[in-house]
C-alpha cells in the first residue's frame, strides 16, 4: 500500500527521509486535485454553473484552510506557493511600511526597521537581505541563542526601534527542528510603550514546517500574518496567507494587479484543481493531528535511539536537541562524528536513505556546512557531518532499521577507505 | 466520449462555449499532471533521484514550451499563472526602467513612459493605471483604430516620446478576436531613430489568447517578451513568460526573491505537476495546431452562418468583424438587435448555452457593456447586446444547431414578456 502510495517504486528501494523538504501528496488530496482537473475546470469568475462549481470548490477550502490555522475563512489569501507568500510580507509591507514611517517622521529620510532571525529560510532571508543592500530599509539579523537554538523573545525587545515595523520570526526551523517562543514574542512586543510617531509593529511568522507537525492557532500565537505552505503537508505546491483581518485590522498590498480574484490582494484566475488539493490537506490536518504528531514522535524517537545504539554515545550528536526547547516531532538533525564523514559524503555513500544536509535549496552547496546550524552554536566539524532526517506519516520503525543500517555500512565504508 | 472527457455531465445538458475565459484539460494534460503528483513528487531541487526525476520533467516541459513558441529553452521563464507573468513585465521592469531613464537623463526627474492599448486585458491594464496614478511613469492608452478594431504601428509610432521604454500590445484580443499587428509594430519601433540618452524599447505582447488557436513564433514577432497562459490552452493554470535572452540580451527583473529556482527569476518550490500539465499542453499545441485551427474556424462559420440564418442579416451583429484584420478562428462576438434582448438577459434566459459577455473577471459587472467594444466602435446599444461565444476543441456542429435554437427560444422568450 505504501509503495504505490507513495510512488517509492519509482525510487528503486530508496527510503525517504526528507520530508521537511516536501511531502508526497495524500491519496485523499490526489482524488481531490483529479477531481478538480476534471469536473471543476471552469473560470471561478463565471456566473454559470461550471464556474459556480469551482468557486464553491475554492470557498471550502477556504474554510478548511482557516480551521486548520484558527482563523476566519476571509482571513485566508490563496497564493501559489510559500515565496509568493512570504514575498508580499515581507517586501511589498516594507514598501507601505516606508511610506507610514516617513509620513510619520514629517518626510524625514528614516528607514522602516526590520527584526528577523539568522536562521530564517530563504524566502524570508533574500528579500530582507535586498531591501537592506537597496537601501530601503534597516535589519536587524538576531542572533538565535546558542544554548535554545531559539529567538529570545528579550533579543528581539532589545532590538525594537522607534521605526520598527515588522518582525518576522519562523515558528519552527526546518533543519533543527526548534519551534521558536512566536507567542511570548508577540506578547512582549505588543507590550511595549513606544513613541507617538512610531508606526505599529506587524509580526509575521513563517509556519511552514509547522502544519501537521504541532498544533498551529493564529488567535493564541497572536501574529498578524502567518505563512502557509502546501507542499509540507501533502498538499500540492501552493501555499496560502492568514492574515488577521486583512484589509481592516492589518495592512496588506497586493503583489500582483489584475481581475479581483483573491479580493484583488491576489488576482489571476484561481488554481481550483490545487486549492481543492490544499483544502483536502488542512482538512486531513484538523483531522488527524494528533494521530500524525505521536507517529513522527514515535518514530523520531525509535531513529534517535537506534543511531545511539548502533553508532554509539561518543559517535554522534544530535544537532536537534536544545535542553528546555521544543522541537519538531519528526526532524532528527545528527552528526556521525569522524573525519571523513561530512553529510554529502554519508548520504552519497548511502544506497537506501535518501535526507539532506539542510534546506534542498542549497542542495548546490551541499560541501559547505549549515550556517543555520552554525548559527545555532553547532561547531564547524559537527556542522560539516550533519544529516537533516526528517520522518513522515507512511516512515515505519523497519523503514529506519533499514536507513540505520545503511548508515553503519555507509559509515565503515568511508572510514575503511579513509584508512587504507 | 466528450461527455466524460470535459465533465460537461456536471452541467447537466449545457454546452459550453465560453473557451476564451477558460478550457478543460485534454485528457493527456490530466494524465500528465496525475502521474506527476504520484510519481514526481521529490524537490526539484534535491539531488537525489526523486529530485532529479521532478527536474528532468521541468526540463522537457520547458523543452516543449519554447517549442511552442518559437524560443530556446532559456528563454521560458514558468510562473504561476497569467498575472503574474504580465505584472512583473509591466510593473518591474518599468522600475527598471525608470532607473534608467534617470540615469540617462542625467537624474533629472523624468518619469518613463509606456505605450500600450485601450483594450489590454486587465493584468496589462491595471498594473500600468497604477504606475500612472501613484505618478511612476506617463502612460499612452493608444485608441485601437475604430475600422479594424487593431492598434495601427503608425498610431505607435506617432506615440513614441524619448522616454519610452515599453510597449505593450496583446496579440489577440479576448472579446474581438482581433490579431493585433504585433510583428509590424515592433519592426516600426525598431526603426525609429532616438536620442542617444533614450532607453532602449522592450516589446511585450500579451498572447494569452492565441496559443492553440493561430501560429505564434517570437522569432517572427520580433518581441522581446510573450505572456503564456496555460489554461487558455488546455493547460493548468499556470503560466510562463518568453523572454528573449533574459538577462542578456533582454532585461529582466525578478519578482519574487528566494531559494534561487527559475534561475532566480521566479523563485519558489516547482510546481512540477503543473508544469509537466503545461509541457503536456504544449506539446499538443505543436504537433495539433493546423487541425485545432482548421476546426475552430469550420465551427465559428457555421456558427456565423445558423445565427444569420436564424435570426435574419437585419437583426445580427457581429462585433468580431472588421473589415481587413485577421481574427481568431474561435471567437463569435455577438449581438442580437433589439430592445430588452441585453447580453446579460439573454444568457440568463438560455437553458444550454454557457457564454459571456465579456472577459470573466469582470462577470461581476456583466450589465454594463464591454469597454473594448465601445473602445472597437461598437455602438453602445449594440455592445450593450453583445454575447461572446468562443468555441472549442470539441465543439460540434451539433453543439451549435443546440445553441442557435437555444438562443432562438430565449430570445423569442425575452420578446414576448416585453410585449406583454
Amino acid at each position: 500500500r505504501k509503495i504505490a502510495h507513495l510512488g517509492v517504486f519509482h525510487f528503486l528501494n530508496r527510503v525517504y527521509m526528507d520530508y521537511n523538504a516536501t511531502t508526497p501528496l495524500e491519496p485523499e488530496v490526489i482524488s481531490a486535485v483529479t477531481d478538480a482537473l476534471r469536473f471543476a475546470w471552469g473560470n471561478p469568475s463565471s456566473t454559470y454553473l461550471p464556474g459556480l462549481k469551482a468557486k464553491d470548490i475554492i470557498n471550502q477550502s477556504r474554510d478548511s484552510i482557516a480551521r486548520m490555522v484558527g482563523g476566519k475563512a476571509e482571513d485566508i489569501i490563496i497564493t501559489s506557493g510559500g515565496t509568493e507568500v512570504r514575498t508580499p510580507v515581507i517586501f511589498h509591507q516594507l514598501l507601505g511600511g516606508f511610506l507610514l514611517v516617513r509620513h510619520l517622521l514629517n518626510g524625514s529620510r528614516v528607514l522602516p526597521h526590520i527584526i528577523t532571525s539568522n536562521v530564517e529560510h530563504d524566502s524570508v532571508k533574500i528579500p530582507v537581505e535586498n531591501l537592506l543592500k537597496t537601501g530601503r530599509a534597516d535589519v536587524t539579523f538576531l542572533p538565535v541563542s546558542m544554548v535554545t537554538g531559539r529567538v529570545e523573545a528579550e533579543d528581539v525587545v532589545s532590538a525594537m526601534r522607534p521605526t520598527t515595523c515588522l518582525v518576522s520570526v519562523m515558528l519552527a526551523n526546518n533543519e533543527t527542528g526548534v519551534i521558536m517562543p512566536v507567542r511570548e514574542i508577540c506578547e512582549r512586543v505588543r507590550a511595549v510603550k513606544r513613541p507617538a510617531f512610531s508606526p505599529r509593529v506587524l509580526l509575521h511568522t513563517d509556519a511552514a514546517q509547522a502544519f501537521g507537525k504541532i498544533h498551529v492557532d493564529a488567535q493564541d500565537l497572536g501574529v498578524d500574518y502567518i505563512t502557509i505552505v502546501g507542499h509540507k503537508f501533502y498538499a500540492p505546491r501552493i501555499g496560502a496567507l492568514f492574515v488577521n483581518g486583512p484589509g481592516t485590522s492589518t495592512p496588506i498590498h497586493p503583489l500582483l494587479y489584475g481581475g479581483g480574484q483573491e479580493r484583488s490582494f491576489r488576482p489571476g484566475t484561481e488554481n481550483t484543481p490545487m486549492i481543492a488539493g490544499l483544502g483536502k490537506a488542512a482538512e486531513l490536518v484538523t483531522t488527524n493531528l494528533a494521530a500524525y504528531e505521536s507517529h513522527l514522535l514515535d518514530i523520531r524517537l525509535y531513529l534517535e535511539q537506534r543511531l545511539l545504539a548502533v553508532f554509539g554515545e561518543e559517535k554522534v550528536r544530535f544537532n536537534s536537541h536544545f535542553p528546555g526547547s521544543d522541537t519538531l516531532p519528526n526532524t532528527c538533525n545528527v552528526s556521525i562524528l569522524g573525519q571523513g564523514l561530512q553529510g554529502y559524503q554519508v548520504l552519497s555513500t548511502c544506497r537506501r536513505l535518501l535526507a539532506s544536509v539542510g534546506a534542498a535549496c542549497h542542495s548546490d552547496r551541499g560541501d559547505q556546512p549549515s550556517h543555520v546550524l552554525l548559527n545555532c552554536g553547532v561547531p564547524y566539524h559537527v556542522a560539516a557531518n550533519a544529516l537533516r532526517i526528517s520522518v513522515g506519516r507512511q516512515t515505519s520503525r523497519q523503514d529506519v532499521d533499514v536507513v540505520v543500517a545503511d548508515l553503519r555500512d555507509a559509515v565503515e565504508h568511508l572510514d575503511c577507505g579513509r584508512l587504507q
